[in-house]
């Protein structure tokens, strides 16, 4: 059963405003679910379930029976963001502790200047998530890391990869033996480039790549070279950080 | 002024069933629009736009000017398949001759084993365009090639590389001498391959991965590897597609 309160308060949570006041965001969908709730520490608000799922699920549902509320799928249409039906939606708090850019293990990070599609940012997560990278730094002109579309995209990564939103030049401030590095059209093919091991691969914003003030910080100017019969204009932005991970890790 | 059967036929061309009764498809905002126009030669029906377009791109519409209709913002708001205002929506032919394999550029081609998000689907056409492969094969389970929603996410690339829904096994008739490539869990990486002069890359579907009739038609096991601190289960398959083509390029 689900309460007007209810209902009002999860459906605030698609928007930014509301996620940052209560310091909550949604996880939702079967396969999300599966794998936030083999996490049995992970830090849980509540459960909203179907009685077909719970059925299906005791042995996930197990450890957080008492944060789990039963709704029919009537009930679950009216909070949730998926446009498939759903079965079950999650509340789950957002980190208390932002991970503190000098803590973390020297390593590349991603850094998304002013991406805006959810999905874009949800597979720059994932990307941050398969090559190891130790975080994911946002922009503050970026897309919200916790809207409910970003984490749907991160099929997960958002459980294992932290991340936070700050300016490029205080990201620089905090991690000043990491390399800057981005992609122009002018720079050094990425195959030719020797990885450092501390770095930022610093990733532009759709249709107009990186902003004038990343571009001016740049330490190290890469390039995915074009092919010479090819004769697109540039590559969709989440294929583009893929490229370029994938290249700086294609020795490890 | 649009008309109430202009406006239905139209919108008819968002469905697949209608585009390939008339042979249309549309392609839509300014963007788009300019690259298109500035083809003088390219097979266009009809152009509708908004007369603050019109006034401001006189020299693209030159050409047409005797295909060109003038509409009203909320008329263009009618057919329109994008969420974002718009100014112009064009109605292209498709080509009328589909791309022989035989008669292809020996070289490397995409094949979309069943992707089902326009999104990705326009990705790998982009990929396509920037890498230089010969064309952009499509399994027949795979979303429609033309539906707006991949023309807009190609940025163009369908101007320049050419597509068509065939089988894979049929594909291999016609290309006998190109290598079947894909990539699995357990390849060998991909960095470490030799890229062959003529081969096909094939790009399974989102969530599955390569379809079993694919996977058992491969001659060469690709992988991405993983980072070993890297968690992620799997990468978008656009992103997937990208890092695969970028590697069998990097030499080029």
């Amino acid at each position: 059963m689900l309460s007007a309160n209810q209902q009002k308060r999860i459906s605030s949570l698609s928007m930014k405003k509301f996620r940052q006041k209560y310091r909550k965001f949604i996880v939702e969908g079967e396969k999300m679910a599966a794998e936030v709730l083999s996490q049995p520490n992970f830090p849980l608000e509540s459960v909203f379930a179907t009685e077909r799922w719970a059925a299906a699920n005791p042995d996930l549902l197990k450890p957080f029976l008492h944060k789990f509320n039963l709704v029919s799928e009537s009930d679950l249409k009216k909070i949730s963001n998926l446009t498939t039906p759903n079965q079950v939606l999650l509340i789950a708090d957002m980190p208390e502790t932002l991970p503190e850019p000098a803590l973390l293990r020297p390593d590349i990070c991603l850094y998304a200047d002013g991406i805006q599609d959810p999905g874009n940012l949800g597979a720059l997560w994932r990307i941050a998530d398969w090559f190891g990278f130790s975080a994911l730094f946002c922009a503050p002109d970026t897309v919200d890391a916790y809207s409910p579309k970003v984490i749907q995209a991160t099929m997960g990564a958002f459980l294992r990869v932290p991340t936070t939103e700050i300016a490029l030049p205080d990201l620089l401030k905090a991690l000043p033996e990491h390399l800057v590095m981005g992609a122009v059209l002018d720079g050094t093919p990425v195959f030719k480039v020797n990885p450092p091991e501390k770095g930022i691969l610093v990733i532009g914003r759709e249709g107009r790549g990186l902003s004038a003030e990343a571009e001016a910080l740049l330490q190290l100017r890469l390039t995915i070279p074009k092919h010479p019969l090819g004769g697109a204009e540039s590559l969709n932005a989440g294929v583009a950080a893929g490229i370029l991970a994938a290249a700086l890790r294609r020795n490890s």
